[in-house]
């Protein structure tokens, strides 16, 4: 069985995947764009695909953009995409804490503006978005003024992530009744030309080594993002294709959900990688070999067009 | 041999353990004061020692203040103390970087006024301490000027921790050649009335997670600030005792350099998690078991006015 995966994904081999399937999975970033270019060819593939009858779904673990913030991005770069094929960590997390968590009370976020829209567009009350300067000594400190309604931290990408948003963040988290949510772990945001700032994961992992407890992470790997989108439009895994630049999320994601999972050399992972893991003996590094890999989305193309 | 260790220090015990040291270590929060509150006793008892011919060493993982800001609050709350008596590490860092590193440059310094006067002092150039606003967009961050003297990030404790200067230390870590130093792991900070605050551990953990990279840890239980006492006074590890009230920290260190260990019960840890250490099958925690425990360091005075 595992010598069957990790299989470049010949034109022949394509047809039979595309054949195997109702619904196609995008990872964004790495894979249909690198920051602000589209990768030559992707908006073809997404666009044949849905002529072709298949369901087209764009999942990212970036918290930084609301549902339309992501289709009007995709739209400008040539993708057919509206709002409701847009599964982002913001918007999803606030279906976690509103469906799973069944939050009655404000959350605490770190985190952007578009995640605030995102909250209140569920019904769901953030405090906490912008710059929180310090200000008085440690006792000040541990003895902040908080906001008694609040009922969970959630925390995403927040550029004005500082010491006291961190001291408000654990203030809050002393209390084992509070809940606590975190967008994803990924420890960088690549960006063109090889650069890389730091990642919700630095983020995350501050607050959790602070609070002493461990976030439900939303994104991917988690399950629940790929659920968000299947109970909302009645998805077979076994039916769905993950198509991702990352081993660690899009294809541990993939494995994790029981979909079929094609790693495009785009972005982060490299096949090397992938072959790697599918020689260790370690069960979660299995999880981290795709089914097929690819150099780009757009090699899918000649398959769709024939 | 286990099963003689964490035992009772009472005052018949309390002499032959004294006579078989030369030098006390002694950690400072939670074991000698907390916060600005002297721990009753504990400066009879450093005092006491000290006239007694014993050597007194003041060692602590906190960055933010002076080898003289601890002397001069030393001796506001009673305690004979000099600078060179007092190893905290902002001072220790700077010796790490100065003697082991043997740093031909600048340090990216997130940390303290202090921890820049203790690097000044041993000649080194601190870049970025102080707050360091956010502006401009993701591509902008990435593409951060940078000194190109900066040779080393150091991460201690900073206030004005912030996205921006992780995103620095990420910078300037994304090169290999960039030496990466930690002045302590403590997640949390104690203070007075059970209350807590985000300690260094949560700031070195974000850098790291970012860098992908471990920093080299220099406080406790880093053996280093043992060998930098050790070295500066000819100390003989067997005959000296570390006082400490953290298991992960102060006893730990005690364990690694083959000291003689007690822990005082006015701070952090428990005799309840000493005795779960030393049920436990693990070499790891088996090194968080102290010799001995005490209620209070004062419970010592005893055993040295008799």
């Amino acid at each position: 069985m595992a010598s069957s995966k990790c299989t470049r994904l010949t034109e022949a081999l394509s047809r039979p995947l595309l054949d195997s399937v109702d619904s196609v999975l995008f990872d964004c970033d790495g894979v249909l764009w690198r920051g602000d270019q589209a990768i030559p060819g992707a908006s073809e593939v997404i666009n044949s695909l849905k002529k072709s009858g298949k369901q087209v779904f764009f999942v990212t673990n970036n918290s930084s953009k609301t549902r339309q913030m992501y289709a009007d991005k995709l739209g400008k770069l040539g993708f057919d995409a509206s709002k409701d094929e847009v599964f982002g960590t913001g918007y999803c997390s606030a279906m976690y804490l509103k469906n799973v968590c069944k939050l009655d009370g404000k959350v605490y976020l770190i985190g952007s503006n578009a995640m605030r829209q995102e909250l209140e567009y569920v019904g769901i009350q953030p405090v906490g978005v912008g710059p929180d300067p310090i200000s008085g000594v440690q006792k000040d400190w541990a003895n902040i003024p908080l906001d008694n309604e609040v009922r969970a931290v959630l925390v995403g990408f927040d550029e004005h992530f500082s010491y006291m948003k961190l001291n408000r963040a654990l203030q809050y988290l002393c209390n084992p009744d509070c809940q606590f949510v975190g967008t994803n772990m990924d420890a960088t945001l690549p960006l063109e030309g090889g650069k890389t700032i730091p990642g919700t994961g630095c983020i995350l992992r501050s607050v959790e080594t602070a609070a002493q407890r461990q976030a439900q992470v939303v994104g991917k790997p988690s399950n629940f993002i790929f659920e968000c989108v299947a109970s909302q439009f009645g998805l077979n895994p076994e039916r769905c294709l993950m198509v991702g630049d990352r081993l660690d999320t899009d294809i541990m994601l993939g494995s994790n959900c029981g979909l079929k999972t094609l790693l495009a050399l785009t972005g982060v992972s490299t096949v090397a990688e992938a072959e790697a893991n599918q020689k260790s003996e370690c069960p979660q590094r299995q999880k981290m070999v795709p089914d097929y890999y690819i150099e780009s989305v757009a090699d899918i193309l000649p398959a769709l067009q024939a």
